[in-house]
């Protein structure tokens, strides 16, 4: 007898597919086991206009080999018009905002994240019900980073309450106390910071396939954030930001920052909510919680796990690209029906 | 006109030679610069006799160039009996104490830090005046793993106050208030540590080749380092803790922890000494300090920096072994003369 476990259209709301032959490689890694994801826009050039979004999202589904799999597409943040947002509206999910230089390939974020020099663009969102997804971290110490942002999320939520806000891969317990403080802010998680602190980087060995941003913290962060993901706090979403960076610029001198969990991300999730006994959460945490904070119904896909194990590849190989997946050639044990 | 600065007889009070092939690369780098140095113990297996101490004093004399250079060698802590410590006290300058499975070779090291399980050898130790170097750190969250060591080291300091304990590369500003609250606790600090914080590790990109242990840690820790160290505070040494690895240890997954700054320590402490206007002071941090601490007085030899660019190498390489020193490729404000 084996035991099964049944997810109704997963969703990966954080998502970085990158493009050309990366995207290749990586898009069908996602599309097997989600029925949708919310795909990030840092790209290089950034995706700032309608043509090049639908391009994105035409190259997204060229690339995924999987039908029943949708990309949600975003534009990264700029000033943008009240007219211009209402004719690409339908077309993305959200915008994304980077701090200017935050994370890889952001140098073109916003320089100084001012409500009042931002109110053209967020009350035209408001008003068109456009999301705000936030990659909400300050320049200073990389412990302090999110901590730091606090002041800048609620001052947000405060001046725009119609604007539905969405921290962006919450690390710390700062954060997940906002999520009952305001009503329109919500958060995404990711997989590896339900699982990892400073330590997992950097206590032992140093590990770059485990470093990324926001750094993973210290403990009591990690353990508020299992909290509100265990118990599917409605505010809350799965949201990977699985992120492929090729194997030679993660293990060198000056490794990029970002986890590839994309192909995993399931198996892990139900080994996770199994071990504390809340497996029935799962679903609202991996779907209907996204469902419901973006207003959207998904392609319907059954995706059934087993409980068996399953050993994690050591590398993806194609296209001329390579990836290393979290837990790199270690036995899980939920594998993909 | 050009710059001199001399140097009466540099000294390294904390330094990783290794063995073999490794040992002939790095010995040379240190002995060309320095008169002496406080080498580890951490070999495989540790140096724990009185024929492996001399033994291993006698490979770095065969391996280091340059006569002018004294190496004085510890033993790694184990219990030890009055008579067997009586009998090598001449030979070992200090036995090193790590908590076990701290750092690199550090798996024989102490389960428990507990006073009265050490006091036989700590008692005789006092006696004959051999001094105790400590790794102080608990097996914590890895910032926090120094702060949390600072009741051994005050139950130490109180429970043998005639031990002369030396609290190696401290990291935090927990440790420098030490000093002047007990006679017998001393410090040595590494070069790294008064550049770095952990945001230059993981702040932007990984950067495996400033990675070591203890991790740098905050602002407020580096500057109170830096405060201790440019005053030549009477109880504070220089110790490079210069920890060579081979390349493809620190650029890969799972890097070993060591920063090598052995070749480049004198020019670039001159160069921070003297952006700080305090050159006068760095004789005492480097040389006369560390006489004072542990009473003995070094080979005569001067070194002559003078003020003149140069650029650190990219590696250093020889047999068969290789190493990436600190600031690889970059410039430099002081050479040798």
């Amino acid at each position: 007898m084996s035991t099964e476990l049944t997810l109704q259209s997963p969703l990966d709301m954080h998502l970085h597919l990158r493009d050309e032959e990366m995207l290749k490689l990586v898009a069908p890694l996602t599309a097997q086991t989600f029925a949708g994801a919310l795909i990030m826009p840092n790209l290089v050039p950034p995706v700032t206009t309608k043509e090049s979004a639908l391009a994105y999202k035409q190259r997204i589904n060229d690339a995924k080999k999987y039908s029943d799999f949708e990309p949600y597409v975003t534009l990264f943040f700029q000033e943008y018009n009240y007219d211009f947002l209402k004719e690409i509206k339908d077309d993305i999910i959200g915008i994304k905002l980077y701090p200017a230089g935050i994370t890889t390939n952001s140098e073109g974020g916003v320089a100084a994240i001012d409500a009042e020099a931002l109110r053209p663009t967020l009350e035209a969102m408001s008003e068109l019900k456009i999301p705000l997804c936030i990659h909400g971290e300050t320049n200073g110490f990389v412990m302090d980073r999110e901590k730091e942002f606090v002041p800048v999320y609620e001052a947000l939520a405060k001046e725009f309450p119609n604007l539905k806000i969405i921290m962006e891969h919450i690390t710390t317990k700062d954060s997940v106390e906002l999520l009952d403080k305001y009503d329109n802010l919500h958060a995404t998680i990711t997989l590896h910071h339900l699982l990892i602190t400073l330590d997992d980087v950097a206590g032992g060995m140093l590990q770059p396939h485990l470093f990324c941003k926001p750094i993973a913290k210290r403990y009591e962060d990690r353990d508020a954030l299992l909290k509100v993901a265990l118990e599917a706090h409605p505010k809350v979403m799965f949201g990977s930001d699985s992120a492929p960076h090729p194997k030679h610029k993660k293990e060198c001198c000056g490794c990029a920052a970002g986890v590839f969990t994309a192909p995993i991300a399931l198996q892990v999730l139900a080994e996770l909510f199994e071990e504390h006994g809340k497996l029935d959460n799962l679903e609202k945490f991996v779907s209907l919680n996204a469902q419901s904070v973006y207003e959207f119904t998904p392609v319907e896909k059954t995706i059934t796990l087993i409980k068996q194990d399953c050993i994690v590849p050591e590398i993806y190989e194609g296209f001329g690209e390579n990836v290393v997946p979290m837990y790199a050639g270690e036995t899980l044990k939920w594998s993909l029906s």
